[in-house]
């Protein structure tokens, strides 16, 4: 199978499918859109995806769009190794964690929020401030959704999707200077960091890296 | 099996989940928080639900939280009717149009969001032109997900995740005087109010109800 990766090396969500992929050990050609430049705008991207946002993975030619449900399909089509668990229960609690970072935090902070937030007179600093309420207290959230677990990662030994959309989310942290000093939390995103997997997913490993 | 859902007749999260019950034929035992006195974060309640959010599922004492993971369970418990397709892109798309409500329109113009704007000295009428914004270009998206597809439901003859997904974010859009007049999403409200599982997990139809 072919796969084309749109993708923004500083997308959280990009980042989570990019694991993924790695995860599962698939290739993937990168097709990069520039959020800082509103190219995920444009209307051949719109053609493609037509919620303007990064990723989507073409897989064959057919579209997919939004990162739990590619990541989903990826796990479904490429059952090793599995982003859930087995029991129905645990499977449950995994997505939950991942559904609180992907829909209770990210969202409410990404960069089409902040510049609503900018378009009503916000400043700078009241932004940043905002970004760093919903990710603390999304964050605390999380870390007390795991604190009767044992690591290294979220859920155990294994990783599973719920690192995937953690480890970036860690990363916004601290590009807003949030909080992200829960220990498990740290201690997570460090065993994931060193994982070949998610260091390969890395926004500074990507090809349109941009760190200037 | 025992079913105690953590729910308040209002929230679109908890209506998505009181229709998955109903689809699946689950009774279940009803406890309200009223989100508007924020019971939803007391003490004894974020014992159960770190997040401070509705709805939770009991599952015979077991907790799980957020909608779209205690639907994922239901259904992979019950699998008749089954929510998804069986085709593992078709599931993708399904699931994709609901993240595309879940993560993009509904967690960036909720009551908790609506509050944050207000403690930023947006006044009511700006509050509401955010959420208004807000759901306006998300159902625009979705409209546009599934502009090649036919009825009566998002993805044909069958009810699945999406349409539950839809039809209380249709609900909040006119509550806050949103536009709705994409005709292809009116007919698959229209066509999923008249099915008894959507008739029966309305909000007006709730204990907790309060319209006044």
């Amino acid at each position: 199978m072919d796969f084309v990766l749109h993708t923004y090396w500083r997308s959280s969500a990009a980042w989570r499918v990019r694991t993924a992929l790695a995860l599962k050990g698939l290739a993937w050609e990168s097709a990069p859109h520039n959020l800082r430049t509103n190219e995920q705008t444009a209307p051949g991207y719109l053609a493609c995806n037509p919620q303007g946002l990064v990723p989507a993975l073409e897989v064959d030619g057919a579209v997919l769009t939004q990162s739990l449900a590619i990541i989903a399909y990826l796990d479904e089509r490429f059952p090793e190794p599995p982003l859930l668990p087995d029991d129905p229960l645990e499977r449950a609690r995994v997505r939950a964690f991942a559904l609180a970072v992907a829909c209770d935090i990210h969202p409410v902070q990404n960069l089409k929020v902040l510049r609503m937030l900018r378009a009503r007179g916000l400043d700078q600093a009241a932004v940043d401030g905002w970004a760093r309420e919903v990710i603390e207290g999304g964050l605390a959230a999380c870390a007390r959704l795991i604190e009767d677990r044992t690591g290294p990662y979220c859920f155990g030994a294994a990783v599973t999707l719920a690192d995937i959309v953690l480890v970036p989310q860690m990363a916004n942290a601290r590009r807003f200077g949030a909080r992200t000093d829960w220990p498990r939390l740290e201690a997570i995103e460090a065993a994931a960091l060193a994982h070949p997997a998610f260091a390969l997913s890395r926004p500074e490993a990507q090809p349109d890296a941009d760190p200037a």
